[in-house]
Parts: structure tokens; sequence; C-alpha cells
């Protein structure tokens, strides 16, 4: 926990991220004292009508600028599966997978992989909760408002979390 | 044909990349009077035991070196499949793509996605030759006095090589 060191506060901030080439969820969770608090969270979106390359350029850009104002401590990634339904998705997720990576490894951050069933079934107790049930679950636990939305912003608040309580031990 | 007005020369360059996390296959083709030449061609590799995002950020590091060294005009890259008999190595592909193409974006280069079908065909008659049907085939184009190895840098020697051809019509 080199930030506890760094400021004299006792936070641990987990970026957490669930990686996509058309939107990537990202949400900043800070773990301290008390219970965890979401500092910011949100959505990075690429333009379906843009190459390949430019989309790439483009979250690779717009998630180095989220991790230069946000100075996580940790970056927590979904994790690969080994089967998906969808190759073609799962291939896109890939390319941007690889780039969100590189940005974390260009400024030495530690990266951790979270399993999506291990997050889900932390959650809601269900390795194969539905976007909704982990939306709901994760509204109850952050007492927010309103529903997080996209499913990807939630499933990034989650990741945060269940990657935050295991580094922390909390 | 920037290189043309650039230099006063008839060459036009274009690099090859077959992309993989493992193994990365390039290859340099100038297209010029005579028949295509191979100016350099290799493997880039990663560590099988290195944690992801040091081989990622390997890969990225490698290939922007070879970019500048070899001022390509044109990259050619392997395309997408939509299906894949192993969709855990295809995601990985994903990964190192994903770089590939940043490093490529980042210096402006040109991007040309080439079907692995079609680059099959045109060199064998055979949109699903083997590897050394492939490796076979490029040692007769270039008059190579071994076969190429790995089979990942023929595979490379041949995207270099059918797209050059679309673009300079030879």
């Amino acid at each position: 926990m080199a930030d506890m060191e760094r400021t004299g506060t006792s936070k641990f901030r987990v970026l957490g991220i669930d990686p996509g080439l058309h939107i990537t969820g990202y949400a900043a969770v800070d773990f301290g004292s008390g219970q965890p608090v979401i500092v910011e969270a949100g959505a990075l979106r690429t333009s379906v009508d843009a190459d390949m390359p430019d989309r790439i350029r483009q979250l690779f850009d717009d998630l180095t600028e989220i991790l230069a104002e946000l100075k996580p401590d940790m970056v927590a990634v979904e994790q690969l599966y080994a089967h998906y339904k969808h190759p073609r998705t799962a291939i896109l997720m890939g390319h941007a997978r690889g780039v969100i990576m590189l940005a974390c490894q260009q400024i030495g951050l530690a990266i951790r992989n979270m399993p999506a069933t291990n997050v889900k079934k932390s959650l809601t107790g269900n390795g194969h909760a539905s976007k909704l049930q982990m939306q709901r679950a994760i509204q109850m636990v952050f007492k927010l408002s309103e529903l997080p939305n996209p499913p990807d912003v939630a499933d990034a608040m989650a990741i945060a979390l269940c990657a935050g309580r295991h580094a922390t031990d909390k």
C-alpha cells in the first residue's frame, strides 16, 4: 500500500476495468478505514464507424489520461475466459485488453486479473449472475441512488471492489 | 506511394506482420521496377514465462523499433477470422494485434488487413494451404536457398507480398 506511506492517509485506490472495444467500463474505488468509496466511474467509448487502429488509439489515449488523473495504486482487469459464445467479440475485446495492459505497464502499475465468475459469485452468490443482477448488487453495496449504467460500469465497480477487498483484506 | 516522391526511387516498402503473442512474424518487402525483394524478415518473440503485461510491452517496444528502423510505407496485418478452433489463442492474438495496431497508428502508418484465406489462395491456389505449403511457395517466389522459418515469418512474407502487389498493381 504505497499510497498509505506516501500520503499518511489510509487510502488504497483500485481502478477496476471491464475491457471492450466499443465500451470499456472503469471505476476508481478507494479503500480506507471505513466502507469502500467510489471516487469516479464511467465508460470509455469508441465509434463503431471509426477504423480499428483509430479506435484502439482512442481507447489507449483515453485510458492513459484516466490513469494520470486518478493515479490508482492498482489496476484490476477482467480475466480472460477459456470459452466464449461470440469469438469475434472476444477477439476484439482482446485488442482492447492489449492496449489497456500496455497503458498500465508503461507507467509501472500493478495489474490484477479478476475472473468474472469469481467477481459475480462474490457480489451475488452466483458465478453466472446476469448483468441486471450485478447492477442491483453494486447499487446496494455502494448505496447508489440509481442503477449504475451501462452494465460495463457496474462490472468495473465490482471488479475494483473484489480486487481491493482481496488486496486490503477487507 | 509517398516513398517514390520523397526519394526519387521507385521503391515502395511493405511490412507484413503475422501477429501472435508468443511469435510475431514480420517481413519488409520492397516493390520497385523489378521483382519484389525481401529487405529484412524475422520473428519477434516474447517469453511464455513472463507476465502478460510485460509480454505486451516487449512486443510493442520491439515492433516500434522495427518500424523506426525499416520505415515501411505501409503495414499489412493478417485479418481477423470470424471463427477459430482455439478461442484462447485467438484472444491472445487479439492482445498482440491491438498493440501492433497502436504502434503503427502512433506514427501515422496506413494499415491494411489481409484475410489469411486470400493470401493463401494467391500464393498456392488453395485458401486452406498448410504452413509447409506456404513456406514452400514463399521459398519459390523469392528464390530463397532455405525454407523460411518459423512459418510465421513465411506468413509475414506472404502478407507483405499480397498487400504490396495489390497496392502497386504488380
